[in-house]
């Protein structure tokens, strides 16, 4: 099956909004096996919709359109299709009276404008859309599933999971199902985990594929079959297992779990709380923890000492420490994270001191140096990385890396 | 001038990663007033590369593929273009010396396999890439400008601005130019905003266009002119002045600054230092403040106290004062400032309680309920915000609400 995915919209062609919308669908459709063979972003207008409907027919088997047919947009993708099939527009009476039901619902006034947004091809098949008003439309024209759906990202994502993946599910034939597992990694890259698992990878049939999706400081490692369902199903979990076994503790999780997720399921399962004391990453830690909905069940919270004054005086750094060694040394690491813990009250406590750049390196320390610790009352574990010149990556980079050996420290110790 | 921007990979056709070069290109080149009119994403492939360049060639004057140039894509992209211009590849020396320089200065080894990464196709003017190892690739083919640019996005801009964004500019005519000015708004809505500085578009010649482009909590107000440039530069500059007057206070800066960045130019400028005590956002307006290079002229840190016992020990919010009005409180918040004072040593304090949700609402006090506070020794400013249900949304939001906030209050009383 040949799908391509064609996002109506001058704002994305302008740089306003990043096209997030393809990116979804892709993924969705990489889960059922299906593979987008091209993603086009065109112009709102009937020519280049017109001119890439043509490209479409003559290329995939499938063609979804998203954008252009909101209220505003003033119809011109449905126009657009209606007229490039040689089919009229017909008022569709079920439409408006959905239309009619949110508004008196919202107390909001119809317009007469709304009735044109009912006016729909003769040839299209409407798919309900239970988070809006516009309907999505289906055409089964010259050979090809042309598809068109609103371009509000969570219209779309209830239209295309109501209607079109059921849809295309079905039409997969029974021997050419897809099932697809992950095995979430941090602390190794690539290379290294390709070499672990290679003697596994090569014992598996040619049905199953290998994946690695690599981002800083981790690497997630998708193990895909097709074929009868069951067959398909029992060799890509044994595989799962026997290279979660050979990877060992790099693997922090199955299946899509992010690394923060992981460590709040170990810490709420072992009554750990866990607080952190950051100075280069300035919050972004503590951020990534607080992002995911429940880590108030073990996250007590952060000082973010960003002056040498607020290290000694929060954290009970000692001033000599700083004049030593400097702030960023193993030594007031381990200071910040012993302060954290008597300040805190937390188990264990994440500290991280570095040079986040784009100034303030030097010969000996250069930008992107980054000492961390990880505490609790009995042990310490500090270490030094040396990440990279750009600012915002070394923040995000300290940050995967101090959590992960939080959750190797937990490991290890608990 | 007619532009295709052509992203090449398959990681962006299965969703595994969303292209923000493209949006980031359509930006740039807006700026100059030139349309992009087609962003594809194709497979990385030589035949997906071939024909797409064919398709490009047909349809723009100027062709921007990004992607498929680094060491382990295996040079794909140029090896294609190479072969449908019928031109061969060269060993270049220049770029297999800058390859060594960098593997030498960072200690690692040099591969055979970076030999590969130094052909180039005969035809091709090198771009050099200050980021990066593999440099970006101009041809003239055909009438149409040809760029090819590695497609990871800080090699991708520094090729874009230090090579062809000047040359773009110096080929639009005299008469065509582009000037384009933004007003940067916090706290009202497009509508209001639009409102208020219609009479002063309705007076524009038509050569000026004005657009607004929302966020989370801010509205950029764009304005563009094209024409002979000292002509739109001094009609552009006008407006500018007159619509900053007429929207007053709600104006944080000109020209693309972030809000922390025109809060970061204030605080120094007035020798004021800020601290911020959180609860809700989590680190996260400690973390906004902290990604601009220099925040540490102005800001201390942050306590993000996550549990009422962290609020009460080291903020000294009184636990009478959370068992009666509620850690999401009107009376905590303030509290949480003035402990912040005393403890941080700042000239003002930011503090921010709220329901983040998706959990942890009530009647009352509804998820997206936030409160917060902006302080000094003499004053203090509290108020409530109503988000949404959504976790990630309201943290981002009532961080640029408390920002916004924080400025308005350095304006009143510095």
């Amino acid at each position: 099956m040949k799908v391509i995915v064609i996002t109506i919209g001058d704002e994305i062609l302008i740089g306003q909004v990043v096209d997030t919308n393809s990116a979804w669908i892709g993924q969705q459709l990489a889960y059922l096996g299906v593979a987008v063979s091209e993603i086009k972003t065109i112009k709102d207008n009937n020519q280049s919709i017109k001119k890439a409907l043509e490209y479409g027919i003559s290329e995939a088997d499938i063609i979804i359109f998203t954008g252009g047919l909101g209220p505003t947009k003033d119809d011109i993708t449905k126009i657009s299709l209606a007229e490039y099939m040689g089919v009229d527009m017909v008022f569709d009476q079920g439409t408006y009276d959905r239309i009619v039901d949110i508004f008196v619902k919202f107390g909001r006034p119809i317009k007469e404008s709304h009735k044109h947004q009912c006016f729909m091809p003769t040839n299209a098949t409407l798919l309900e859309n239970r988070m809006g008003t516009a309907p999505g439309m289906l055409f089964d024209f010259q050979n090809t599933m042309i598809v068109s759906m609103p371009g509000v990202p969570y219209e779309m994502k209830a239209i295309m999971a109501d209607h079109l993946l059921p849809m295309i599910a079905k039409q997969i034939p029974i021997d050419q199902k897809i099932y697809s597992r992950t095995i979430m990694t941090a602390g190794e890259g690539e290379t290294t985990i390709e070499e672990n698992i290679s003697p596994i990878i090569d014992l598996l049939p040619n049905t199953i594929s290998v994946a690695y999706l690599p981002s800083l400081g981790s690497v997630r490692v998708r193990v895909t079959g097709r074929g009868e369902i069951n067959t398909i199903k029992s060799i890509v979990d044994h595989a799962i297992n026997q290279m979660s076994a050979v990877l060992g503790d790099i693997v922090y999780a199955l299946d899509g779990i992010s690394l923060s997720q992981a460590i709040m399921q170990l810490c709420i399962e072992k009554n750990i709380w866990v607080g952190t004391a950051e100075s280069c990453t300035g919050g972004f830690i503590s951020h990534r923890i607080t992002s995911d909905p429940g880590s108030s069940s073990y996250y007590v919270g952060s000082l973010v000492t960003y002056t040498n004054e607020l290290k000694h005086q929060l954290l009970g750094v000692n001033n000599k420490t700083i004049e030593q060694f400097g702030a960023v040394s193993e030594q007031t690491v381990i200071e910040m994270a012993n302060g954290g813990l008597k300040v805190l009250g937390s188990d264990i406590v994440i500290s991280v001191s570095g040079i986040a750049g784009p100034s303030g390196g030097s010969e000996e320390k250069p930008v992107g140096t980054i000492w961390m610790c990880i505490a609790n009352k009995k042990e310490h574990f500090a270490f030094r990385i040396n990440a990279t010149k750009d600012r915002k990556k070394n923040i995000e980079y300290a940050g995967n890396v101090a959590l992960n050996a939080l959750r190797k420290f937990i490991l290890k110790h608990y």
